[in-house]
């Protein structure tokens, strides 16, 4: 491959998501060649994805540019290509556009939807991991309103417009949140045929309460959010089969529905190439220590969701979600630069933030230690979270005028049918 | 189809860009069924779609629902559909979700790409006249600048950094000097192993000038600015061929290039079904009356684009812009209101507005009758002019946003390829 030969150190980052990012930050200055790759040449700030899905905002406010990060430094090289295996003892990683010998690599590629191994689920349903699952998404359920529009048959009608959302982590409940606002403030101004109640909006969750790794105070609270908006909640529920029409539960109950979106889980995007021990197969996520090195390996370290670091109070590892990924690709940083200016590596401590989702306007909650709150303030928190750790002055203003003007009018402006999504056959 | 019954006259409109909508907008209060037919639930406005293909806005900042903006009026009605065929003798439209009867049909179905019967140029160029072909461009520049930057085949390289566009219309013009600041703003920081130089705009026109249907004077000062941002101009050069790699000309000169953009000529999008004397077949489009009434029919009309109405001045109808287009559909819309109350039709008259075209920052170029100015007033005034006339509040403050932020910092933000464009194999 193509890179500037160079005295430097290489160290090669595998993943421009949270973890691969904030490592990158730390380290940037240092005499280090830094190669990053993603198979995306942007970043995605995920914790929005769902508003894509909802045509509340574009993704360009929520995507940025991974090159434009570190445009400034010369040391910084952007390869937008796959990862496919890593060659430890040669030190050298497979990538789609051809091999690079790294001196430090950083896995910090995250994760991808977990089907948990249930093929009609894989086929039929719709995940919402990226910026093109949102998008498909997008169109999917506007092409379903158009065409509930147009039919006079009652049971396709019905199932048209009857979304189903398998899961209530924060994804899921923000999800069926934003769909029950889209059918308030879209449904009954623009489509004067379909009444408000033909579309129902059904979130299905396995355990007993919904946002299940939040407070039991705010899972109850953002259960009344949402039936408030009029979601149906079923809990303790699981799909066993998805057939491109009818969702099947363990309770027996059935689901008619053109659209059901599963976001019921994920599973580390881990790389082929390093040895059993290191990978725990069950979360495929590499088994580090707390510096995050990758067990038995020495100049491999994993970052994030594809990490599992076990420590007192998380014997699974940290929760998949930004906060650790931004704290683990920090540490390991500063580690990088305190070995080079010979000082000694610090173990990796994670600071809970606490977590907050929010289910529609003015409808929030907010877990910080065992402080717990939800409603108008909890909202106001949440949108300021997301605003400052969105990236770039631009994605922060549009997007803020977005929600403003959304606030305002009741509407979603993003409902454009770009490229139909076509369903498979 | 499923449309509610009505005593009311019963209008169809095909199509809604600028002429079905400002049609609409005349007769929306008056005592008439409306049923806009469009192939997207979205209105484009295609004069900013180069913006879109350099990544200087996104799709949703020049398109808007269609359903929202008649939102109001509940003799409105919105259908997502193909018209593939008119049968004036039943007074039915054929369309791919059934027929449907109407009492006036107004035709506004626009223009599509003119390949002028060019298979080759048909199969392997890029057109530029929806959303989706933006896109397509947007992510085709960005995927070949990636891949260049990986090569070190000298000849690969150079035709992956080699942008051909033919036509300097308004649309080539507009596009050509976006992607010389492109290569400016973007390039030579984001893209440090590829110098500036290796970047080439070439722009080619059949005429003996850029610009045609402009003032001399105006061509002179746009070719000018063309030059200055480093676009290379081609007059009095015909494409003759393009198989992917290479783009012959009448003049022997070949260009090699991965990047083929055809923007070199538009065509009436016709709909089959009205008899020969109608449609002019050479443009393709319907020949009207100065009320806009289809020759040999007595309630279809044509407007804009499709229609040709000629007149002194315009013994080959009016020019294919936005401007006969919006004017036509509020004459005609009028002239409905006036029959409806007893009084009689006005013939049309084309108010000519004058025409623009921007080539960069602070260079632009403006006919107002008689009068020709260019450099920043004009380019301010076209600014001025294209924000005034997208549709909604909220696109006209986020491009507005976006075009003062990428004023000062020289950047295009949209620069995400989110759909990988797939080579035609």
């Amino acid at each position: 491959m193509n890179i500037l030969d160079t005295k430097l150190p290489r160290i090669v980052i595998i993943g421009g998501g949270f973890a691969g990012i904030s490592f990158i930050k730390q380290i940037q200055k240092e005499a280090f060649q830094i190669v990053l790759f993603d198979r995306n040449n942007y970043h995605t700030f995920q914790p929005l994805l769902y508003q894509v899905s909802t045509a509340g905002l574009e993704p360009d406010s929520i995507s940025y540019p991974l090159r434009k990060i570190f445009r400034n430094n010369k040391n910084f090289h952007f390869r937008m290509a796959e990862v496919e295996h890593i060659n430890p003892t040669t030190k050298t990683i497979e990538t789609s556009i051809g091999s690079l010998a790294y001196d430090h690599l950083i896995i910090a590629s995250g994760s991808t939807t977990n089907f948990f191994g249930n093929k009609s689920i894989e086929e039929k349903s719709m995940p919402m991991k990226t910026v093109p699952h949102s998008l498909n998404i997008r169109s999917l359920m506007l092409q379903n309103i158009e065409e509930a529009d147009l039919t006079t048959d009652v049971a396709k009608r019905r199932s048209l417009l009857n979304f189903v959302i398998a899961g209530a982590g924060p994804t899921g409940v923000e999800l069926a949140g934003a769909l029950a606002e889209f059918k308030r403030g879209i449904l009954e101004n623009d489509y004067p045929s379909i009444s408000e109640d033909e579309m129902q909006v059904h979130l299905l969750e396995g355990a007993d309460r919904v946002l299940p790794p939040m407070s039991k105070k705010s899972s109850t609270k953002a259960l009344y959010f949402l039936e408030k908006l009029g979601v149906q909640v079923h809990l303790n529920t699981f799909v066993k089969e998805y057939d491109g029409h009818t969702v099947s539960t363990n309770s027996g109950v059935q689901f008619h529905t053109a659209t059901f979106i599963w976001a019921a889980g994920v599973t580390g995007a881990s790389i082929q190439g390093l040895d059993g021990e290191a990978l725990v197969k069950r979360a495929n996520r590499y088994q580090v220590n707390e510096y995050n090195t990758v067990e038995g390996y020495k100049d491999i370290y994993a970052l994030g969701d594809i990490a599992i670091m076990k420590s007192e109070g998380y014997p699974n590892g940290h929760p998949m979600v930004a906060q650790p990924a931004i704290q683990q690709g920090k540490n390991l940083g500063k580690n990088f630069k305190r070995v080079l200016h010979g000082k000694s590596m610090k173990p990796f401590v994670y600071f809970d933030k606490g977590s907050m989702a929010t289910i529609g306007r003015n409808k929030a909650v907010v877990d910080i230690k065992n402080l717990n709150f939800s409603g108008f303030i909890a909202w106001f928190i949440w949108m300021f979270v997301h605003l400052w750790f969105l990236v770039g002055f631009r994605n922060r203003m549009v997007t803020f005028f977005n929600w403003t003007y959304n606030y305002i009018n009741y509407d979603k402006a993003a409902r454009l049918i770009i490229r139909p999504f076509k369903r498979k056959v």
